[in-house]
């Protein structure tokens, strides 16, 4: 402090060496008295809240505050420069716990952002335009209100947003089983069906509003006037062949099957449509080969290889391999290539995310086939989502067990409850699995999509300790567990999420199939209704009940979540006119920009 | 900001005016540059806090934060000038729904607390220290931390720091009952169970901590030589008489009734000893008088009129009038003549606050007996506790009604709930009724205080909707309601209340009596142990559970309830060790400094 005032004292003198020419100046402007005055209208306007004793308002009312900072502004604007109050730091006690050092200007203190209110009070904030502006966040979240009922043909939710094979816990999407290999509880990768089913969603209803794909098809093995396939050796060849098995002509090559080996390539030159997609059978094993350039300056080409192997996913060098296993019969693949390359590159340079960005995918130089089989219907699209979708479908065709559900092969321990060992149900996974084959089913009218929705509820049915899974809240209220923990954990999303399934397949199914569903629906929403306010904190949501089965602390929703939760009530209010989830989800959606429930 | 622009641009004329001399004085100073360096390692270090998109931290840590700011005030420190940085005001983006203006330093923000702060986090600050020293605070209430076990003969909870009779919400205390009257939900004034067991608790809770009154027996007729009354005129007289009824010498008194009549005058000159009572009995009308004086300079001198009426208080000049009932057999009367004086204020100047604190008294002048009857044991002491709390425990044997019930003679409308009209019964006046009972039997051993307390069971055995107060939470849980709503309101600190009065009574009533109150309280313990986590938010506690039943927004505990909940947890938790009891109680406390739960 002391060099403070030194320093003043010497300012003053600077200032009397110039006195005579100022004192105009400074008459012109006096303003500091002025300032004050309007300084203690201000707080006195403002003085109720100053009262430590006063008890706080019931509802934060954003226009309140508006018009507090309103009069705030023009008592600033009145003379804008802060030199005209005095400014100091200020030591400030939290709590009788620890001290922040804050600033006063008159009456006014302000506390520090970064260093404090950030933290303590969990909010966002930036700076933006060159540091000339703040940008407070309450929350970090976004709201995406529905346009219209929602139908079990139509968009899910706003999974059209959703991007399940970018995240980082998706490790390669499968060349075999094409659905994306999750790595969340173990580190070795699993098949998760909530993720497959939300791969499958997403893409399901980005079809549904993007614009018509552009598609080039490069060779269908028709018209072998204009083949442009380099071949080395005599050994070697590429030839237009009828086939019989699917009736069309089709391209057989013959190549030695070593990668060291030129093979079969075949020019692309594609920049924009980078989902390849075509049709083959192998007689030897083989690979097809596609060589890729990045956005990156003087960076290397890589090779993305599809091998006959079981092998998921293996990544050397410039070189990166996908299994697609032995493809003895014909059938039909479609790659995904800028998300192979980004899988295969997180494996390369596990460290250096950023890479991701400078090697994004430019262009597709070529292919080039290995082995000894058949091709046709080489295709690049700028999207493949219906691709996609079946993809996720047929796989839970597959994969679904007699019991109806897609046992889960990993451990997962939520919170304190005791883990779940692999080969556990979720009622979200069954949810979602239906969600989407419903959607297969009304596209294809193929009765293994209905069927195996059908089947898929009957987990639903099944108390968790007896391998299901159902709970019963305080013996009273049913519900559908995400984890089917011992004791029950009410995952509040993940029972949305079940119900929107049953909705789903009770709306589609014919009558006559439709009962179980409507059933299951019926009791869920009930439970719903009434246990909604369960998940309440008036600033926020709670994730689940943990707190009252285990007795700890509650486990409050972040805010992604508290998100989920409001979409989700939003969906369901299309759907049922129950008060209690619209104004659930109105007044969820106020706490995000910082409203609470009022207090006694 | 142009005025800004010029201002500095002259400022820098006037520095170059003496800028030979001081240039060595500048280079002693350039620290700005090192400031800025540090800075930025300071916000590097925090710069995952300025992530928009990181996480927040699972649980706020007072030591994090306190390293934090110590880093912080390193920086500060090593050139504490703030003129040193750029230091300008900057418009701030709230949840993008109005601005405030803060203050930008470097990278740091600063947000004024008075201006935004305060009111959109619910919390507290106040400057102290002649503006050097800003207090935060995040709760303004107070834990009263339990020394040793509770026992029902003991304080109880924290009730010694309640002073009941002060509250605004108390009209007076009656002349005739002894008890306050409240007008918390009428203005007329009506007698309030829960009030006066509060008063009788607090009172008895205060005797036993407080050091032996000092009392000073003025008058108790015994002996008649130094007679100091000063009696007018040969009508009146003021003789010693023995009374075969009580069996002691007393005081004859014969004036006329009217106060315009000077009556017989004792002087006394009391000026620490203002709780008067004696014993009377009247023969005529008639009345006793205290005359006060107050602390306000050039005040007048107020008479306080105790007199054979009907009439709660009336007030007028300066004169306030206590009814005391006919008196026409022996009676004791106790009077707090601070508070009764207090009350008369209200009544004369409603809205003038202030005036109480002014117009303290210092000083009892005389008292003055009109009338013709009998008074004893004139006494004046520092406090009286005991006879507020037999005060309140016989005006509850003998209001107690044939249910063994309180009646609340006031409409009480509990936010949405339908009102409940006057006559209801409460849990907690109940328990409240039966702890005080308890200690007036375990006090005299009047069977009188014992058998009211055994009545009192019974309205908890009745449900709501049979006009009692019981309610059962989904079906399951038993819960004795402090308002017996329909449905029902589940409010958690008037049904704590009730628990404890049900342990009073299960612990000190003999065996072959306490089985009702025994199994009362196991059932509400029961219930209390799986329904507490359900008051909590995670950050608070919830007040009732309306949210529940009406599928209203939450009512959260305002910070005096909150902490009322956890006396009550603390207590509890020293005769039940449940770790849901104590585990709560230490979570809840840190909520008041800002800590948290956990979010996922």
């Amino acid at each position: 402090m002391m060099r403070i005032l030194r320093r003043k004292v010497f300012v003053v003198f600077i200032v009397i060496v110039g006195l005579i020419s100022i004192c105009s100046f400074w008459f012109s402007c006096a303003s500091s008295n002025d300032l004050t005055k309007q300084d203690d209208a201000f707080y006195r306007d403002v003085s109720h809240l100053t009262n430590r004793y006063a008890q706080p308002e019931s509802l934060l009312i954003g226009q309140q505050l508006k018009q507090l900072q309103e009069k705030s502004s023009e008592v600033k604007d009145a003379d804008a420069d802060p030199d005209d109050i005095p400014y100091e730091e200020i030591e400030t006690s939290v709590n009788d716990e620890y001290t922040v050092v804050g600033r006063r200007e008159g009456d006014e203190v302000y506390l520090p952002f970064f260093g404090f209110i950030q933290k303590y009070f969990e909010v966002y904030g930036r700076l933006t335009d060159n540091k000339q502006r703040f940008i407070f966040e309450h929350s970090y979240s976004k709201i995406y209100k529905p346009n219209g009922m929602y139908t079990p043909t139509g968009i899910f939710m706003s999974f059209e947003h959703y991007n399940v094979e970018v995240r980082d816990r998706v490790k390669c999407i499968s060349g075999i089983e094409g659905v994306p290999l999750s790595t969340q509880w173990g580190a070795h990768g699993y098949y998760y069906p909530i993720q497959i089913a939300q791969y499958g969603l997403s893409h399901f209803s980005k079809f549904l509003i993007e614009d018509k794909p552009s598609v080039t098809v490069y060779e269908n093995g028709e018209d072998c006037t204009d083949m442009e396939w380099q071949v080395s050796g005599p050994a070697s060849h590429v030839r237009c062949v009828p086939d019989d098995e699917i009736d069309s002509d089709v391209l057989a090559f013959k190549t030695p099957e070593s990668l060291g080996n030129p093979g079969a390539l075949f020019h692309l030159d594609e920049d924009s449509n980078f989902f390849m997609s075509l049709d083959l059978k192998f007689i030897t094993n083989g690979s097809i080969t596609v060589l890729v350039e990045t956005k990156a300056k003087s960076a290397p080409l890589f090779h993305i290889h599809y091998a006959c192997s079981q092998t998921l996913i293996h990544a050397t060098g410039n070189e990166i391999y996908y299994g697609i296993g032995d493809r003895q019969t014909w059938s039909h693949m479609t790659r995904d290539i800028p998300t192979d390359f980004q899988k295969g590159l997180t494996l390369l340079y596990p460290k250096q995310k950023k890479l991701k960005m400078k090697f994004a995918v430019r262009r597709i130089v070529s292919i080039t086939l290995h082995g000894t089989g058949y091709v046709d219907n080489i295709t690049f699209s700028s999207v493949t989502h219906l691709a996609q979708f079946y993809y996720a479908a047929n796989w839970l065709v597959r994969h679904q067990d007699r019991t109806g559900g897609w046992p889960i092969m990993v451990t997962r321990k939520l919170g304190t409850f005791d883990s779940l060992d692999p080969g556990w149900y979720s009622a979200m996974a069954q949810g979602q699995a239906i969600s989407l084959l419903t959607r297969a089913y009304i596209r294809t009218k193929k009765e293994m999509y209905l069927q195996s929705a059908l089947r898929a509820t009957k987990v639903l049915n099944i108390n968790s300790q007896d391998g299901g899974v159902r709970a019963t809240f305080m013996d009273k209220y049913v519900w559908y567990e995400e984890y089917p923990t011992n004791p029950s954990s009410f995952v509040l999303n993940g029972f949305i999420y079940s119900l929107i399934g049953l909705y789903d397949l009770k709306t589609i199914a014919p009558p006559e199939l439709s009962g179980e569903a409507e059933k299951l629906f019926k009791q869920g929403m009930t439970s719903l209704k009434h246990m909604l306010p369960l998940f309440d904190t008036g600033l926020g949501s709670i994730y689940d009940l943990r707190h009252v089965t285990l007795g700890v602390a509650p486990n409050r929703a972040r805010w992604d979540y508290h998100s989920t939760h409001i979409n989700q009530l939003l969906l369901l209010s299309t759907i049922d006119n129950a008060p209690i989830l619209k104004n659930t989800a109105e007044r969820w959606t106020g706490y995000m920009i910082g409203k609470r429930a009022a207090h006694n």
